[in-house]
């Protein structure tokens, strides 16, 4: 059988071995409450404030600006909905763009049913923002701003610190609230330095586990919890800890943020070999939607004349495991938004594959999908009466 | 070093070993996203499905109509919440009882700031509901009642049959949500034969994995999500699954409900030989607050002239581990609303002790905690001059 040739990593990455291990050794000897007053509550409680430290220090900001929650979905609905539930007075305009992960998109569309009024800032073909609408929309009534800092299907990255500066030019009050889901651990973040608010972060994006994730919250920033009990995460996100879970995300944030630019370079050098050879081998047959300067860990291609989904089928066939575009929406038969909102064709739209890369990709593996793109897309070329 | 007593698994059990293993299998091999397209996300959907399965038929429900959360908290929140929110024609009035976990009870508070009138039932010396008083509070404008059906202090097992017959004789529309957070696994339970339309259970109190839970909506009933995004769990809890921990909840409970029977015997028989043994040796100086006919898995016992906290710090140094109460509101240094509402005296609150059982303990065990408490008691004694 061959081997696996995982492209997926935007959808999810590989845990580390390191992390697994790690995880069984805290689920069978650390199984305590952290909740509980004794000794083997103190003891899970250690972890989850190692787990805080690790990733406090790899964003600079204070462990008690972290808060752990069950993943980059939580930690948005919580910043957006915490933030406007505990801040009433701040006004009801909010603005986000029009490339946003569903689990920010979404909770915009339900809040203006509830009375906000939320302007859905263009992106140019880039997927960068466009900053002189956002200059427009920006008033003394904008409560909140969210912003993808680097987009999950094309790896756009969003300039941040132009963002921030209108925004302190026009209303210093309003809120910056950034879903740094696919940056976290791929590029040096610093959200006090940015100016940001509110971070959202998710540790299976870095070979954590899946189900944990964490919101920073600057210091003096009123959010209310979304969940409520027991009164965990400083009365934050209240249930019992996932232990091993936070602890594993403390150890992939560790091991990632470590080598990240080490990472980072590999995965540069990924991705600017295998767009070179897609030209190289399928020249405008193979259109880079990917901007230059976007994430080293994303390269979205629209392929002519062929139906993405087929694509995909094929390649996993030869264990080439890819994504037409995000996995959340992959099911939905829709085309993405984020591929709209750039004004791409729809058969353009059609026909792109997103290829997301790890540490653990190599320019061997390129290779070997691009020798496999050179086998299948002929056979599955529309006009060459290929599969629809 | 003395072998570990673990008497706290109310607040959260050892998870067993094949599940441990089970869940480093999937995190080393299964690591795919469950909405990506390709195997691997097949193949991730295919064990969450296995696990919807597993807890479906324990409950002899349909797969369809179990939802997966990161917890028994986030249950509660997502019944309550969700319910309220998808049918605000049904009422403005909610009816529960003064001793339900804070996951209910605090969620409650919050809605009466947002105009829900909350009843809060008063239950009798041994955690009783007052059927009497819930007949007078139910009306045509009743929503909601949501009822613990095992507490987690005590053990008081409800009468959920009789309760459901009287919401049915006044008003049938009225929906019964039910914490079984601390039953499911325990005692055999069917909610649909019951008559319960929303039930929330967790997998840490069953020998599964911290960080998730799940939630049983009857078939029709309509509630929305609490967390929204890309439209997991279909679309009522957003969010990638956690994969291995939901399929180590499954897991644990195929493991725990094919042997739910043995393993109450077991209990029951630690509990009794326990409660026997305690008499025995203090007669009055341990007065049993757990009720006849409570849950085998608790057993709450009130020393006298000792404060509990001493009592536990003391006996973790013989690796006995225990709880003072629940281990959410362990930290609060409040008196427990639990104790309270049974109509305790605070010096006999100041002494409650839980012991709470499962597969993992041993009657030898018990004989150890029995001989350590006649070296201790006499100690922390605050009569005799112990500490406080």
């Amino acid at each position: 059988m061959k081997k696996d040739i995982y492209l997926d990593n935007s959808a999810t990455t590989k845990p580390y071995d390191k992390v697994i291990e790690s995880i069984s050794y805290i689920n069978k000897n650390v199984y305590g409450n952290p909740s509980s007053l004794h000794a083997k509550g103190l003891e899970a409680e250690k972890y989850i404030k190692e787990a805080r430290s690790s990733i406090s220090k790899s964003l600079a900001v204070d462990s008690k600006e972290i808060y752990f929650t069950s993943g980059g979905t939580e930690a948005n609905n919580l910043a957006i909905t915490g933030f406007l539930e505990a801040n009433p007075r701040n006004g009801k305009k909010i603005i986000t763009t029009k490339i946003e992960h569903p689990s920010v998109l979404e909770v915009y569309k339900h809040l203006i049913k509830k009375g906000y009024i939320v302007d859905f800032i263009d992106v140019d073909d880039k997927g960068i923002i466009n900053l002189e609408s956002l200059k427009k929309a920006i008033n003394d009534d904008t409560a909140l701003i969210s912003i993808i800092y680097i987009n999950n299907e094309i790896g756009t990255i969003q300039p941040i610190t132009d963002i921030v500066k209108i925004k302190n030019s026009i209303n210093r009050e309003a809120v910056i609230h950034m879903d740094a889901v696919q940056a976290y651990g791929k590029i040096k973040i610093a959200p006090r330095k940015l100016g940001v608010d509110l971070m959202s972060i998710s540790s299976h994006k870095i070979h954590g586990p899946k189900g944990v994730g964490a919101l920073y919250i600057r210091k003096d920033l009123k959010v209310n919890s979304v969940l409520i009990g027991g009164g965990q995460e400083f009365n934050m996100r209240s249930g019992t800890e996932n232990v091993s879970g936070i602890s594993g995300f403390g150890l992939a944030a560790d091991m990632t943020c470590n080598k990240l630019e080490e990472n980072c370079l590999r995965c540069v050098k990924i991705k600017e070999y295998f767009k070179n050879r897609l030209k190289e081998e399928f020249h405008e047959d193979a259109l880079i939607v990917s901007p230059k300067d976007s994430s080293p860990y994303i390269l979205n291609v629209s392929f002519s004349n062929i139906r993405s989904e087929v694509l995909l089928h094929y390649l996993e066939i030869e264990r080439i495991f890819v994504s037409t575009g995000s996995a959340c929406s992959s099911k939905k038969n829709t085309h993405s938004h984020v591929l709209q909102a750039l004004g791409m064709m729809p058969e353009r739209i059609d026909g792109a594959i997103r290829f997301s890369f790890s540490v653990f990709n190599s320019i061997e593996e390129i290779d070997v999908v691009i020798n496999t793109l050179k086998e299948i897309l002929p056979k599955i070329n529309i006009k060459r009466g290929g599969k629809r």
